[in-house]
């Protein structure tokens, strides 16, 4: 038989290329495969959001242990309910409610496999033909690519570097129109390391509830702040307009890899449930894939056991390396930082190409860094700013101040000579 | 501020209520939820498939220490690469090339959460405007929940029930067109509890090659025989059509909750790298939620740690129970078994409701069964057979012996009298 003559009627939904164009974990592949091999040096990862491989960023024995007595009691080897399992949805609320003037019911908690399928969850919830949906410039990619999966319509307010990356309200009031359903907010902010105060997160839901969409408040980075601002959630304004909230044990516990999050309907008058929201949601989880069970199980210990001196070290080794990186920029003069990171684990610096003498734009260098510096960080581009660059500063500091040295000698290597 | 005079402009995407509208765990909840109460005796779950809480079906202490040692190994807390951790997939591609004449490699494997995943991808790939699949009935709903949400139009193929629930080869040619793209297979065979020989698998490829479709082989229930036909997996025929083989660990080791499935290419000839079905995958993997990283890592472990004698500790568990399960039946007048169960965990079994005096259908009898005696069995019509039921026989034997003493009171008491 002569396979190669069959006529086969099969071939790849073309749409899922669009859709998974652009993602961070593929332009961080890219760059890698330009890494050169023969560098005696470690490469130097400042594109990541992931600190867990270094030893300062472990994980508290806690958390280990709270999974591995979920694992040992055998209670959690079968499958979960579709929303969750219930202790754990229960501590989520209790967790959650610490800093909100109304307490969360179990009800209002979804579990999900990290932040990102809550995002998942609530952009195809919302999808419907002619919708549209307001998204920061600059963002986090996933949003654009679960929207292109959905035939979601994105529409693009821009994140404002001169007022510490505040979103541009006029320009929002401006891109909306009846078809618009929601409008989503990063914060703390990736890329930006910016922390919303309590006033600006007020105005955005006074916005919201004006133009009649929802907030999708991604609060994956929640806590992780070191500035002047202190984390204030979004729900806090769920009176004022109804609030989806999106988060996960990732990054406060440096395990992204445990794929444990959820998805929080903040919303004490009732408005996501008479819209069909609430349903929608449960009716999608129905067909959606589940958390790990034991994992699940193991999330009142988390939240309850882990000991404060576990999140200020973090916090602090944050603080720490976000000074180092900050100082560090300011000594290159081809990348400037419009704001000092106050939160998360990123800063957005403006590439100047035009000090340079042999680089094109944000990729260009990004690809010579990799090659010729062993240092991995992301171009603007992928988060939707061209010629800017995403810098972690979540790794160990003395590889932090390795790495922003690298750029130095790059950027200095590659200067015109005037 | 009235919030509940002001106008919203959401709503929730109208297309989940239909993908979702028949799913087990919805069917399994709503009998839940007829439970009497104030009946002493304890509730017998017939209905689930997942037998994870019963002592005698507890997974093998061996897998359990491969998940600690590789969540305390804090290698595995980070993100995992798209496709999933190398050793995992070069682990599975070896576990399934023992019974394939062709040795797998690890780039055919794709680590997905549980086979739930796997499906969701496949059918995800291979929906593009007016295609179809053909899909067993009875089968396994969450098929069609899936292709329901991706707009992939489904044909249903009869298992003839007097043929040991073969699949109807001459209906399956009559059904398919220029567009169909795939059909599906589940083997060891749920809900029916059958297994296929190596002519019926090999007929069924060579249906596939003729109408140039490929073919989803699910074999999360491999192993799980203990009739006269052993297990063959339809990778078996890769070289006579192109086989997508989802499955997952879930079963055999009684691990349902832990959420580590495969979907894994069985293709020789390479014609679904050629057809974009490969980077379709990967584009889909892309924009989805992975398996936690440290379940993940411990799939080594797992399986070349897992000792025969567990293995078949629970497939004599499962026969000594299919005996159990098909001789109480016949001892139901109600209810008739065309096959006796070789594998899997199910029994499909018609129901005769000219028999009974007050039961209108299989919804009717199980609703009432759980209401009355406390018992649970899934209605047939849930898995697409009207009047039929599924049995569960993956329970303790002792309580699988009391339900069906249940289910015989109650149908006695439901007889007509003559």
């Amino acid at each position: 038989m002569e396979n190669g003559s069959k006529k086969w009627g099969f071939r790849g939904n073309q749409s899922l290329g669009t859709a998974s164009a652009i993602t961070i974990r593929g332009v961080l592949n890219m760059l890698m495969e330009n890494l050169n091999k023969d560098d005696p040096r470690p490469a130097i990862p400042l594109g990541h959001g992931d600190p867990s491989a270094f030893p300062c960023f472990r994980t508290t024995h806690l958390a280990e242990d709270a999974i591995s007595d979920s694992l040992r009691s055998a209670k959690f080897n079968g499958y979960a309910p579709t929303v969750g399992v219930l202790p754990a949805r229960r501590a989520i609320a209790e967790y959650l409610s610490t800093d909100l003037p109304q307490k969360l019911s179990p009800d209002d908690i979804y579990l999900t496999i990290g932040c990102t399928q809550a995002i998942e969850v609530i952009l195809t919830v919302l999808a419907r033909p002619n919708a549209n949906i307001l998204l920061p410039r600059p963002g986090f990619p996933f949003y654009e690519a679960r929207a292109a999966f959905s035939h979601l319509e994105v529409r693009h307010f821009e994140l404002l570097p001169e007022k510490g990356w505040e979103v541009d309200l006029e320009a929002v009031e401006a891109l909306a129109d009846e078809n618009t359903v929601a409008i989503a907010v990063i914060n703390p902010g990736n890329p930006c390391g910016n922390v919303f105060t309590y006033e600006h997160l007020k105005k955005i839901a006074e916005t919201a509830r004006k133009l009649g969409i929802l907030v999708i408040a991604d609060e994956v980075y929640d806590h992780l702040v070191f500035g002047n601002n202190p984390f204030v959630p979004m729900g806090v304004f769920g009176s004022i307009a109804p609030i989806i909230t999106v988060g996960s044990i990732s990054k406060r516990w440096i395990v992204p890899g445990w794929r444990l999050g959820w998805l929080v309907t903040n919303d004490p008058n009732g408005i996501l449930e008479k819209h069909g929201i609430v349903d929608c949601i449960k009716g999608f989880l129905n067909i959606s894939s589940d958390p790990a069970t034991f994992i699940q199980g193991a999330i009142p210990q988390i939240l309850s056991k882990t000991k404060e001196d576990f999140f200020s070290k973090i916090v602090n080794i944050l603080k720490e390396a976000a000074e180092i990186c900050y100082d560090g920029i300011k000594d290159i003069p081809c990348i400037t930082c419009p704001s000092k990171p106050e939160g998360s684990m990123f800063v957005m610096v403006k590439l100047n190409v035009s000090l340079l003498e042999d680089i094109t734009d944000d990729v260009d260098f990004c690809v010579k860094l990799a090659k010729e510096e062993s240092v991995i960080v992301l171009p603007g581009v992928a988060v939707g700013l061209k010629n800017w660059l995403r810098v972690t500063f979540a790794i160990e500091p003395s590889s932090l101040a390795d790495g922003l040295g690298r750029i130095k000698a790059f950027s200095e290597r590659h200067a015109k000579k005037e």
